[in-house]
């Protein structure tokens, strides 16, 4: 494998150019049937893994055409991954907002735990109005959604009245029928077989 | 959102060190305590979205942990696909083989698809065996084995004496039984509501 093949700067520029006219064209399209697309409300749910590593691949194939992206990570969860590292290495494409280091799932302290969900759906709301992004993930909404942590009628109509012209994928377990009734597309992630099951432990690149 | 804020030649170094460094820790844990982790197989499927889309978000996380990745995509599909103009921008960290023109699932021409399918099979074997790669992707193989283009007791023998130091994931609807037996993990993508269900039509991001 050769050791260092970044691109030129004139290269980079080449095809920066190329992916948003690209991406340009694509919204040409869009808005010639506005009937057939626009943008999509997703949700991967259901116990089984790939839920937001479903979403994190929508990021990179987004990224792919030269579009934008927004992250927000409502769970704790490890304070370094992989999905972290390498989408920081993007700063002109990603935006990425990880949820107060209060929030811990456990509830031991219910009011700092509301209100750090809080500040990450102010941080999604941003995100989701921002006409500089193409694509929103909330990675772990639902999470937050059932313990209850944000007012899911609010979440609901902010949804509702999002612009259209951008899609947003929501994931976590226990997604809420009401969610799921304004999605475009639902996905239940199965669990058929689970590595803990069988005593091997969480491991880098496979589960973080 | 700033405009280009790239890595200059040393912090891309002193990164790149860092993660070797972080890889190599892993390993060594990995060594210690070979019961309990080391490469696992996994397989998505279902007839739900999210399958080869997890695959690529699995990608992006081992990326993120400075690892070298493999991805053999074993069907035809679009052209140019957001994830193969994305993971072409990592030449030092990804190589990326996608299967012969010739394979287009519709049969009109088997010879020429079974050939097609063996030669992606050969460089599926060539990335498992590679000690460079840390995880490899079989993209959509369960379909190439669905269609009986290959001879499932030759993959399933195989992946039984694959490196013990490597993820592999198989993506795919229809997994044959065989080789979820084999597996650590197997997750269904279920389809729980499909955007073509309601005539919208594939789009760039979401869809390829």
């Amino acid at each position: 494998m050769t050791q260092n093949t970044e691109d030129s700067e004139a290269e980079r520029n080449r095809r920066h150019a190329e992916e948003r006219k690209a991406v340009k064209a694509e919204r040409d399209v869009m808005m010639q049937s506005k009937t057939q697309t626009g943008g999509l409300l997703l949700i991967h749910t259901g116990a089984g893994k790939g839920k937001s590593t479903a979403g994190f691949g929508m990021a990179a194939r987004a990224l792919g055409w030269g579009q934008r992206v927004g992250i927000v990570q409502y769970i704790k969860g490890k304070w370094i991954t992989g999905e972290r590292r390498f989408f920081a290495r993007f700063p002109d494409q990603v935006r990425m907002e990880i949820m107060g280091e209060g929030f811990t799932w456990d509830t031991q302290d219910r009011a700092r735990d509301v209100a750090a969900a809080q500040a990450a759906w102010e941080k999604s709301l941003e995100m989701i109005a921002d006409p500089e992004l193409d694509f929103v993930l909330l990675d772990e909404l639902n999470v937050a959604l059932r313990y209850d942590y944000l007012d899911l009628d609010k979440i609901v109509a902010a949804l509702k009245n999002r612009p259209r012209d951008k899609h947003i994928c929501i994931t976590g377990r226990d997604a809420k029928p009401e969610l799921m009734e304004l999605a475009e597309l639902v996905t239940e992630m199965r669990m058929v077989k689970h590595p803990f099951q069988q005593g091997i432990k969480a491991q880098r690149g496979v589960d973080f």
